[in-house]
């Protein structure tokens, strides 16, 4: 058991990491990676240079921090959903990936889909500079293959019928369709998300040899 | 008709042109749209700065037709390739876009290769800037959006049965199979290849409600 003292000194650490977090989140969906330093890092999340570095030992550091957050957040929302292919086929549909709506749609609150915005073009962010710097390529083929293991094993246990190869391909094509509606999501041509629903159940519905219970999502 | 002189003024623009854009390609790739200045693509491309000027009139212009003549590439793959579902199916499972193969294979020349590493980095770097900068926002909505209407106008052709509705749909899930895959390029996980294109073979046999010759691809 950790003394109390220790407690607070755990939390306080936590509380300054996330200051340093959202502060980095903002510079860097504003600037991107390369126009945001440590110094204008410091000066929104209202520390020094000195201190961030207690907490961060340098840029990539952080970037790696707000890569790992967004995977969690991927994963708990897999875990809450995948069990309902139904419900993916729906809000891909709709290009609704996590909590990010369409940029036309209204119905989630504003902070909600204030961070969205942030993770899908941090996302973009990661994945151009990963191109170009070998630290971010790690970080986020890393954080890539977490996300697809636990999105397969947590299908698997849904549907134990399949080969290890045979689910590999199913999640790797799940995954494709997931990151390429994440990746259109700005682009001006809209299907109707009907006729583009009725598309994907059919697909996931042969991908799982599976009937979905016929409910209206949502 | 015109003047020898005027061709060969046209030749000489022309050729300068292309000389910009293979400069401002490199400098892009390597220190992204923010980190390469027009002095950088001055001296790689071997002008001076107002030389540059005479041709582009700013960064985003060159941009522009860097993205324009991206996208002229992939619509010449398309004509090339769409009444060829099965051919697609093909290249998606082995991460096959556009002469873009998988970094982990060694089947097309070291020049084309490298090209098409260079227009992938671009591509991502053109996504995430459109995130923060409303003229790249633009550029790469109207490139999508001219990419989408001449593929759906293609496949029309060769599938005058379905309504533009339903046409719309079809386009924008093998848009979303194709840029997610593309996006998915560098990540470590591997499907076998076999077992992908056997899935998405049978996705579009469904989307298209065509049988696909049996003919082995390539």
């Amino acid at each position: 058991m950790l003394a109390p003292q220790q407690c607070s000194k755990d939390a306080r650490i936590s509380a300054r990491r996330d200051q340093i977090i959202a502060a980095a989140r903002l510079c860097f969906r504003k600037h991107g990676f390369h126009g945001a330093g440590m110094a204008e890092i410091a000066k929104t999340s209202q520390l020094s240079v000195g201190q961030i570095y207690r907490y961060f030992a340098n840029k990539d550091a952080i970037i790696e921090e707000i890569v790992r957050r967004m995977v969690m957040k991927k994963i708990q929302l897999i875990t809450g959903n995948a069990h309902n292919l139904q419900q993916i086929a729906h809000n891909l549909a709709h290009r609704r990936i996590g909590n990010l709506s369409s940029p036309f749609k209204e119905d989630v609150c504003s902070e909600q889909k204030e961070q969205a915005e942030i993770d899908h073009a941090l996302m973009l962010e990661v994945a151009a500079e990963a191109t170009r710097n070998p630290a971010v390529e790690k970080i986020w083929r890393d954080s890539e293959k977490q996300l697809f293991n636990e999105a397969k094993s947590f299908l698997s246990k849904s549907f134990p019928q399949f080969s290890d190869e045979e689910m590999t391909a199913k999640v790797e094509s799940l995954a494709v369709i997931c990151e390429g509606t994440a990746f259109r999501r700005l682009t001006t041509v809209h299907a109707d998300a009907e006729v583009l629903e009725a598309l994907y159940h059919r697909y996931f519905q042969d991908l799982f040899n599976t009937d979905f219970t016929p409910s209206k999502p949502e």
